[in-house]
């Protein structure tokens, strides 16, 4: 066996590690009799222990040395110097913080997320505050070990995107936020204001099953992924490419797109070449990148006209009494519908931009030290009067409506709106390739999008960053041009 | 922390491992998705190999030592001296296999049992013939390095049943099955011979429904436990005493009783105290004992007249249409039908111990090197013939009727029997402690059953060997005195 052949070994017991936690993460909220969470806890910290142990242990690095010597006569760009570099990059990462730190910020965030769950049932961010103030402390520490030249932030953003700067999203996002407010202030907006026959009661089983019948036919067959219900929605491959699961909300509320979304994150994963398995080549590239395929299919498909000139009628023949009166253009505008809200997840496309950058400027702050935990709240509020002309009436609809800091996770929100401007990059080459998807999807075919998504994105895992991903793909750099024209097409707004 | 604490929190680990397997097991066979199957087994071989790596290592060794020398002046019959006895039980017989031998048993019994389930159903022992011969050979090598005295089937026992020797079995069975023949024969046994009622067709979700209230009612409470549909029903204990799991089939047929004899494992392993947690305490003492709580809800307590007065107008009306014109009395009746049949898992409780007994025959031959395994299928048809009076028409309803063999399990049927024997003794003397049960059951109260055994078996986890619990809580040895006395006067048999 070749030295490349063992660190491969070693590493697939890394990634068996991975699949065995992901399992437990997913029963604990789908199926798991509650008097288990402790026990569950327990389990976990265990798994992902032994994990770090593997990854970061000398061993890999004696493996990863003597198998990098072996490859160094491998062809640039081939899978196996792309599997170096990734176990090195995470290798590298993982050795740096020392275990109990790990330890210590996975009890941390544990008992934080008790609090934050109390304190925004009671409105009370001083109930959160003192965890918060703590968090912060770690995700600076973690900071100093990773090391940094210019922000702190940049070395926490690479859990989420390796291959991007706090300097270069500032100017991204400046510029977004510039062209968001002008779409916001159109006048053609008025024609988007209207979603009652969306606030109606829509039967929760009734949703699941009419959601499951869309994912089938999207893509994921049976036989390859579930769709289950949960508190909050999520994706998770167990094993991708093979088992990937997704989660809707059990709610009255129309909660489609939600499902929709977690699709487009469970298509990717499942569309990653099987050849990977057990390689970091068997995964996302980015958070951007996966935030890019589940916005795209909520979004670009499922909020557009075409898509639902097949399903509205299926949807209309599944909820007669909501639906059966309303009218595709009627349905249309309500999927559509744009406004100021005080909830990111509920935004709409134009909005959410601005949710994104709320946060992502004061937690850049935050980790900066430039801004206390204390100040958070007032500055939360004044911050977001200014962007959308409208203040939060209590915490919970403000600044503890996320679970994102509760969980340590500094550095998750960019990705967000980075995926939305991907996605609209993505689908606007894809329109150019396959200028018939339009009428394709009218007639109720998906299968040249999915076929294109994965020949030019999903197969390729971890292989290339996402940065080099939308390069290789649209011949272009990362940048809103292709997200502010299409929302300037589809609302009619006149170009920026 | 002393040494004992950290051999605690290393057991920990083995004990995490176990669960997070257990886990991968129990969604392999009820939600995943099919394609996920390689690399579920992927997944379950790391665990399980680095379960056996950190239960057999060195380091544990040099903790179970100096552990044991700083537990010198505990108590007799103190946990710490059962929890160290238990460790150093399972560490020196985990480290006398060497990993590749578990590792190359792993892979026999997977493509043997895909071979098993060919030759089943091409009703063709050939097909499944090589694999058997091959599984004998290590079962063989595994008896060697283990050791033994007498037998190299006592060297495989432990793995279900720590305590006891073929020898002992052997006298133990041929006492039973003296008496059984005689049962067998007894005129009475014409009362019990039509199921005719239990024919018919019930909706799988109906009984799936009912059977969770059942459930509830036993005591488990959805917090703690979940009943779901698999195509062979188990029960595992994701982490006992807080999350245990049923399952029974999703069939048309009448299955009612193999939830409840699902539940009886699941009772068991909810009642082990919670301080047992992360110890090999926490753990069923043997497979009987773990068959005895199994056999006592299906049997004493299911196949109970009593149990049917509260429950039985219960049942009538969730299948009117089925049972509204049977009376408790043909119902009951029904449920108790004897007579000769091919299936184990569909005997009747008293040609049940013939089926065990049979397989042990030639089981413990096998081991032992006296019967070839080209001489099963005719020596199985010989022996049926012998004790059922009836001969399989194929080998599906014969020798290829279990998957023990196919998985490697030699050594586990008697536990099925034996299982049954302390299941009447466990009854005889609950009857004794709290004559009233027969009216409670009548009136739908189970409490003081259960109440009954967590006090006297559940809790104790594998702190007392079955042999010992057996003899606290009842004075007597395991014999079959009692699981006569309870045929005899249910079907009104003369003693024997």
């Amino acid at each position: 066996m070749s030295d490349y052949q063992k660190l491969l070994e070693r590493w697939g017991i890394v990634s068996d590690l991975g699949a065995a936690d992901r399992l437990l993460d997913w029963d604990e909220q789908t199926f798991m009799p509650h008097a288990g969470a402790d026990a569950r806890g327990q389990v976990r910290g265990t798994i992902v222990l032994l994990r770090a142990q593997y990854l970061s242990s000398p061993e890999t690095l004696v493996l990863l040395q003597a198998a990098e010597k072996e490859q160094q006569g491998a062809a640039a760009g081939s899978d196996e110097l792309a599997i170096l570099r990734e176990i090195r990059r995470d290798y590298e990462r993982a050795v740096k913080i020392p275990p109990t730190l790990v330890a210590q910020k996975a009890q941390l965030c544990s008992t934080a997320h008790i609090a934050w769950l109390s304190a925004k049932k009671a409105n009370d961010f001083s109930i959160f505050q003192p965890y918060l103030e703590k968090i912060i402390v770690i995700e600076r520490k973690r900071a100093e070990l990773f090391g940094y030249e210019a922000h702190p932030y940049d070395a926490l953003l690479p859990d989420f995107e390796p291959d991007m700067s706090t300097e270069e999203l500032k100017g991204t996002f400046a510029e977004l936020k510039r062209r968001l407010v002008a779409i916001c202030q159109h006048p053609a907006l008025q024609n988007f204001t209207d979603d009652t026959v969306l606030q109606q009661d829509f039967d929760p089983d009734e949703q699941l099953q009419f959601s499951r019948r869309m994912m089938r036919h999207v893509g994921l067959e049976a036989k390859h992924g579930r769709l289950d219900t949960t508190e909050h929605p999520f994706m998770t491959g167990i094993a991708s490419p093979f088992d990937v699961r997704t989660t809707m909300r059990s709610t009255t509320r129309f909660d489609i797109l939600s499902a929709l979304h977690e699709c487009g994150h469970a298509l990717y994963e499942r569309g990653i070449k099987p050849a990977y398995f057990r390689t970091p080549l068997n995964e996302i590239t980015s958070m951007a990148m996966h935030e890019s395929q589940s916005r795209l299919l909520e979004n670009h498909i499922g909020r557009s006209r075409e898509f639902w000139t097949y399903w509205y009628p299926r949807l209309q023949e599944r909820f007669p009494v909501q639906l059966e009166s309303v009218s595709l253009d009627s349905y249309y505008r309500a999927l559509n519908k744009v406004g100021p809200s005080f909830i990111r997840t509920e935004a709409d496309e134009v909005y959410y931009g601005l949710h994104i950058i709320l946060r992502f400027e004061l937690e850049t702050d935050l980790i900066g030290g430039r801004l206390s935990v204390a100040d958070l709240p007032e500055l939360w509020n004044e911050r977001f009067e200014a962007l959308f002309g409208i203040t939060p009436p209590t915490s919970s609809q403000g600044v503890l409506q996320d679970v994102h800091w509760s969980s340590g996770s500094f550095g998750y929100f960019p990705s967000y709106s980075l995926g939305n401007l991907v996605a609209a990059q993505l689908y606007e080459k894809i329109l150019v390739d396959q200028p018939s998807l339009p009428q394709d999807l009218a007639l109720g075919d998906c299968s040249s999008l999915f076929g294109w998504l994965r020949t030019n994105v999903h197969q390729h895992g971890r292989k290339y960053s996402a940065r080099q991903l939308v390069k290789n793909v649209t011949g272009k750099e990362i940048s809103s041009d292709a997200f502010i024209a299409y929302l300037n097409a589809k609302f009619g707004c006149a170009a920026d």
